[in-house]
């Protein structure tokens, strides 16, 4: 649920007092739409990328404790499956999991997209009976991935909870974050759960509605919550310097940003790379081109905090995702897109 | 998703400043879980049942527009169905169709109950794997059948949004409703939207967390919101002075709520009524009782505003959906439950 004109807003740091939930947060991952959905089949969910992501994240959050059987927190019934999963003896002898703080956003994929686009929900103007429908369908659709979502998580023992940014009070003016309400996001952080977000319909101060994309959700909330580092798993390997598609593509594996907000590449250091080339990830994976995606992440990086740009469902996501590469230098057999502050 | 102790609170005057949306609140709606789900069957919806009482919504939200073809704003795919019923067309000629403006509010039935009785999650206690896990698994469950009724509304035409409680920062303590945020109810109202709220999985102050009613909800939107009336839609007639599956049952027409929150039979008057009687619905409709459900009845009619409790789908339901009762004599054709204050 990308927006270009969204992205490019400043963080409103006068929406809401600052945050500080009682743990400390980890990481804020992007779960990329193009990652998890079939991008080409309408609400078409990648299960098999969002398994393996569901898993990573639980090792990711659960590193040190012990590795025992995963206990599943969907007891909901399953199409194709019999009957539910619970078993009461399962928790009997179980303690609690230390889990990391993390927080999930993800992306619309082939979900909501569709339906966005066909009634123009971002352009505004709820008087129009097609953009009144149109918000009513796009929130239905990003809802039910939603619920996948953390239905997915809990099968991994992951204690997922759903919140869409519209319940929580998320809205925007002119098409720019105005409210954003964290301390229901922080609280249930504090409880021990893993706050699951995602890209969604919203009200607008100005033109009614619009939609409010999970990468500024993303921002937004790194601002407040200040995790150790940021993962936005994506369906390619990282940050090119052109379309991935073209043969001579160079993956970009370290990006810096500078104090005046401008951004370098700093490895690789070939003279070959085309630095005026339009840098890019499949363009199917964001409206925005990766212009926009660099300068938002940009925008986070130079916060302090490390983002990791990789491609989901990877032994590389999984490193990224359990931290390795916080502070440390880039491993040279580590694929993806680092972009850090240069201070 | 009731709770016997949770209904005999009182109404937290201070947990939010008074709410006062730019539209009126004609009416909120309970549907209760007996009344849309199959309470022997678990997570299993009266797909009948629904349509109808969506239907009737419809009808009730949209009297005096025109009844020309309902335009569905549910887009997204449905098992069993090839595609999406989206057809742009549609919308080319229509006004925004200006609905007076509802509340929905839904109970469990088989969805939720099973998750949150195995694990306990009404009594608290998150450092127990079980609760923890019953947590999630109990607002998967809700959330599930949220989305179901929001995409039933939305295929009748009705803009339909879902709103869980634990996003909207809903919480207790010791289980009595301690912040309960409506704001962004009334402004999903004033943008001309219907609200769906539901029984849900919440934090809790004292014991961690809790289940919070459908109808502890409805009590405290009635009382921040001033609906013209309320109505819960229900599987029998209306309140009985004994259970309805007795043969000697009497429907009990009109309840008179008095100024200490006493209330009485004001008809039918019949020599027979068995006053002392333990008063009752369907046992299986909720769990505290009729003589409880009457007590959350009255506390909202001590407000002014008039509770009709009525089965749903069926002609009586519709004309108490309609505000056909509203101040008005009680019809002798009119099958259900008045509870109103007595000046």
């Amino acid at each position: 649920m990308e927006e270009g004109d969204e992205m490019k807003q400043k963080i409103n740091a006068n929406s809401t007092a600052s945050i500080n939930p009682a743990k400390p947060i980890r990481c804020i991952v992007k779960l990329g739409g193009a990652a998890i959905t079939c991008k080409n089949e309408l609400e078409k969910i990648n299960e098999e990328n969002l398994k393996t992501v569901s898993s990573q994240l639980r090792q990711a959050m659960m590193s040190g404790s012990s590795s025992g059987n995963v206990v599943g927190m969907d007891w909901s019934k399953r199409p194709g499956f019999s009957e539910t999963s619970f078993v009461v003896d399962d928790f009997s002898d179980r303690p609690v999991l230390d889990s990391s703080s993390f927080v999930v956003v993800h992306g619309a994929g082939s979900f909501g997209h569709f339906q966005a686009s066909k009634s123009g929900v971002h352009k505004g103007g709820l008087d129009q009976p097609l953009v009144k429908a149109g918000f009513v369908a796009t929130r239905i659709s990003v809802t039910s991935l939603n619920l996948e979502i953390v239905r997915a998580l809990a099968r991994e023992g992951i204690p997922s909870i759903g919140m869409s940014p519209f319940s929580c009070g998320w809205s925007t003016c002119k098409r720019n974050l105005a409210s954003a309400d964290v301390s229901m996001v922080a609280n249930a952080i504090d409880s021990g759960f893993i706050p699951v977000l995602h890209g969604d319909a919203v009200l607008d101060g100005s033109q009614d509605c619009t939609i409010l994309s999970g990468d500024v959700i993303i921002r937004h909330l790194a601002a407040q919550l200040k995790p150790d580092f940021v993962v936005f798993l994506t369906d390619v390997l990282g940050v090119y310097d052109r379309p991935p598609t073209e043969p001579d593509a160079v993956l970009l594996r370290e990006i810096a940003v500078h104090e005046d907000g401008s951004w370098s590449v700093m490895k690789p250091t070939l003279q070959n790379i085309n630095k005026q080339a339009k840098i890019t990830v499949a363009a199917h994976d964001t409206t925005g081109g990766m212009e926009t995606k660099i300068s938002e992440a940009s925008l986070i990086a130079k916060l302090g905090i490390d983002v990791y740009i990789v491609q989901a469902a990877t032994n590389h996501s999984l490193r990224a995702l359990s931290g390795e590469l916080k502070g440390n230098n880039i491993p040279e057999d580590w694929l993806g897109t680092v972009i850090r502050f240069l201070r």
